[in-house]
């Protein structure tokens, strides 16, 4: 399956799952449009996309992984609201729309973003999935990866960090934290969903994860410099701007791209024994480094 | 055992856990303070309590009662942070105290509540406790108390009601989903965490739970009016000024302590077929009558 066709493919089935979960329950009217605008701002799923693509290696994806591309969406899309907010990144824009506070009000992203983390937990607790070992560890990876164990206390660092001149090795740990965490957990998850918990496996995945996780992100500051602001969806520059320390600042644009090329390759030599099946997650590893938005 | 005795007894136990659990990992400074801050901040651990006081109708309090307690504290930690923030309540004071956002700042305040609620769900999933069927149906008691179904929704509610005329029932719609729903989780999950899961017996502890929550509600409307700043420990006539609708304005003072004279009687009818295990909850419930801050 070329890429665009997985693509598709996660895109409407976690879509459609969590459609279906956040309408079987209606509550205030306004806080059901805010969650909504925020899971279905066009965002590319690239998390939901390699739950599914690592559930692929080892066997059919099942209910439990479309629970899992869900509620990990639903992490990402309560740290989006909360990150955006006054207090926080202060940013009107996301993905070329209003964001939450700005197309709602502060209280309801507050709240969107507050119900969208319980959520979360919602999707992966659900009695009729009658996997309750499965489940529970479920929720322990997405615990360690969105709490003060990974991307809440990334955030902290992040915030901490502007306008700091902060090294190699603390830009990496906060973006271990801040991305690396969740995008780790996608991976893992997306293997326990289908039975899979060898450590051994699941550390191998890790190696795999933990480097196109920081690809994604050394990319990502390489594309605020080089796409304009229409490509990104967000302004150009902003990272200048919010004088945050990035990739290209530490290593200049020559060294950051290098590096994004020997992420890539590790990625990519770490998940080919596996054989055809990690055909998805090779595509995956080639779309991060080669995308300008 | 009398109330102040029981309360000790939970403080203790609750405190204990709750500070082994948060010091097990050590995240970004500054964030963890912000968390510990907001969760030892002399609150009066009344859910603890009913969590604590339900397990022992049925048997001893175990650890997955101590997890109970401690997570739904978390909960409560976490709400009360973001309801103070400027965007919603704008509250500087809180027991007599700075709130989170005053003491810290206001991103440290919405990254605390943040990791409060995934901590939450930590305590929960805890592998080690060795129950993932209790477990699972724990957290999803849990999920459905503080999420879109239940806390979330009841502050939404809270924020559209400013200002406007309600009447009885919206108001009482109102406080079932903003603190009801956490207090019948409180006394449910007491019960479930010593394996009592039974439908007919959760009935009539849901009774008991409706009514002393409703009657708690009602007691705090009464006592912002008739208690001074200092018994308080925040600012008297503080739903007058924030023109929040409110039991004395829609029963007059007199017509509210009947209110809560009447939910006091039902709650102890509803309780008190449990024989003399059951006089923790009674004392309980008379001391949500009797209180004056």
């Amino acid at each position: 399956m070329i890429l665009t066709d997985f693509s598709h493919y996660t895109r409407s089935r976690v879509d459609t799952y969590l459609t279906q979960k956040l309408n079987q329950y209606k509550p205030a009217q306004h806080l059901q449009e805010a969650m909504s605008y925020s899971l279905f701002n066009g965002g590319k799923r690239v998390r939901p996309m390699l739950t599914y693509a690592t559930a692929a290696l080892f066997d059919e994806a099942n209910e439990l992984t479309d629970a899992c591309a869900a509620a990990i969406e639903a992490i990402h899309a309560y740290s989006l609201i909360h990150d955006d907010l006054p207090a926080m990144d202060n940013d009107d824009l996301r993905r070329g729309k209003p964001t939450c506070h700005i197309r709602f009000d502060e209280a309801t992203a507050i709240l969107a973003g507050d119900a969208l983390q319980t959520f979360a937990f919602e999707l992966l607790s659900s009695p009729h999935l009658n996997r309750a070992d499965l489940q529970l560890q479920l929720i322990q990876e997405l615990v360690v990866a969105s709490g003060r164990h990974g991307m809440v206390t990334g955030q902290m660092i992040d915030l901490a960090n502007v306008g700091k001149n902060i090294d190699l090795a603390a830009l990496e740990q906060m973006h271990q934290h801040k991305t690396g965490a969740l995008i780790r957990a996608s991976v893992r998850m997306g293997a326990i969903s289908v039975g899979l918990t060898q450590p051994r496996t699941l550390a191998s995945l890790d190696a795999y994860a933990n480097a196109i996780g920081l690809a994604f992100q050394v990319q990502d500051d390489i594309i605020d410099i080089t796409s304009d602001t229409d490509t990104l969806g967000k302004t150009q520059f902003s990272d200048e701007e919010a004088n945050k320390p990035t990739y290209p600042k530490l290593l200049g644009l020559d060294g950051a791209q290098r590096l994004a090329q020997d992420l890539h390759h590790q990625a990519v030599s770490t998940i080919s024994p596996f054989g055809k099946n990690a055909q998805p997650l090779i595509e995956l590893a080639n779309y991060i480094i080669g995308r300008n938005h």
